[in-house]
């Protein structure tokens, strides 16, 4: 057992590598063990000591590799085991990121912990696309939910969300976005501007605009499938939308001609 | 003029001058003009060249150094007449940040414009204090929202945010918080635990945790004024609250022993 015992959770950011911040890097930098997910950028990776200890603790959706408890205790025994033990997380590891399940674990062995913010692809996908998350005209706030609840039903906030004028910003929806489009257009908002962005902030990025009432099939024609994150708002109609809207014309015609048009 | 003229947007980041990106850098090197307001660390301009003009246009609330038009006009000029004009921004660059209209302005001139999302200080803070803003047991949406909006008055989503469970993010709204604490006291809210941080991620980080009903009394003893951010939630109640109540308890015995204590 080392002396000094540490974890660091660490956001990766949204998917770009060079989004993740300068404390996330000088923390990958002191790394004894690396523990990161999936959703991580590899090349981060590459900041961390050669020798340090490199562990894959990743899960995707439907497809989890390790439980939550087995992350907890394997993060645990490598800050006991190794010293500085880092947590790379996609986005912030606090938001829908379960990091504050692995720090409250941490606490009850006496290991400090620190957090270095990242950012989160709620805030970053629309930013990067060009499509603000507030605008003085026409929103003067965003709410950040999950389309997945811990028991796969649809968010009991959606629904207070659908008579809301903040811009929703949803995460792990994508497979739900029918049920949550057709929840939006049972309270009136059929006609308000919707955006599927996947992949975003990397080369694979791809996405589509429509409306609420459209925004299902656009993204069933476009094969936009996650992950992905949804963003409904009169700040959709903002931006890039134009340039959106071509970029989804294109990967339909991409699909009606190359249906075997890999989306990595 | 320039061939080549070229506005890109940076999000300087929450306060601490290591939490902005990579990609915030490299943008900062290859700036010929920096366009930079006031909650960007001072810090960062070294990344900058030498040689590259750099122009504050910054704003504090209440006190407005340049118009909104006159940023835009600025920033447009610079691209003309320098090439690459970078225009750091505090947090990220389209969460209440204006900075759709600049690139709103700058298109206008045909210049094109790249946006490189920041960590807005809306996530970033209460991640860095150890409070999630997303919760299994407790949270599973968070709703950023502002107090002051353009015609001075309490934002109209604060009372639909009243009624909700999500959990609630407060820029810009310290000199409302007795009013947004009274709003949710009338729905019911007074029990929930409430935070207010100010110059959160940076050395000057103070803090008061307590709940919807005492938030108020508890900030005006302790004296926490802007920059600060209100979060108000269960999260609240979880991670570093007991260390925070104890730093809340530090701030009221320094004001009552010495009231000529200097906030920064």
């Amino acid at each position: 057992m080392k002396n000094h015992p540490k974890i660091t959770l660490v956001g990766a950011g949204p998917g770009d590598p060079e989004l993740i911040t300068l404390k996330g890097i000088r923390a990958l930098q002191q790394a004894d063990v690396l523990l990161y997910d999936a959703l991580a950028n590899n090349e981060l990776l590459d900041f961390a000591p050669a020798k340090s200890l490199k562990i894959y603790v990743g899960k995707r959706a439907g497809k989890h590799s390790l439980r939550q408890e087995e992350i907890n205790e394997l993060l645990v025994q490598s800050a006991l085991e190794f010293g500085h033990a880092v947590r790379l997380k996609g986005g912030d590891p606090f938001v829908f990121g379960r990091g504050y399940e692995e720090v409250e674990y941490a606490r009850e062995f006496g290991i400090p912990t620190e957090i270095v913010p990242g950012i989160s692809s709620a805030v970053a996908v629309p930013s990067a696309v060009g499509v603000p998350l507030t605008h003085r005209n026409s929103s003067e706030s965003f709410w950040v939910l999950t389309g997945t609840t811990k028991d796969e039903q649809l968010s009991e906030d959606l629904r207070l969300a659908a008579k809301s004028s903040a811009t929703l910003v949803i995460l792990m929806g994508v497979q739900k976005l029918r049920q949550i489009a057709d929840l939006l257009c049972e309270n009136g908002k059929a006609d308000l501007p919707a955006m599927v962005v996947q992949h975003g902030t990397t080369p694979m990025e791809r996405s589509v605009v429509g409306s609420v009432a459209t925004i299902a099939d656009l993204a069933e024609q476009a094969k936009i499938g996650t992950p992905g994150i949804i963003v409904i708002g009169e700040v959709v109609g903002l931006g890039n939308a134009s340039q959106l809207t071509e970029i989804a014309i294109q990967s339909q015609r991409d699909n009606q001609y190359n249906n075997s048009t890999v989306q990595q």
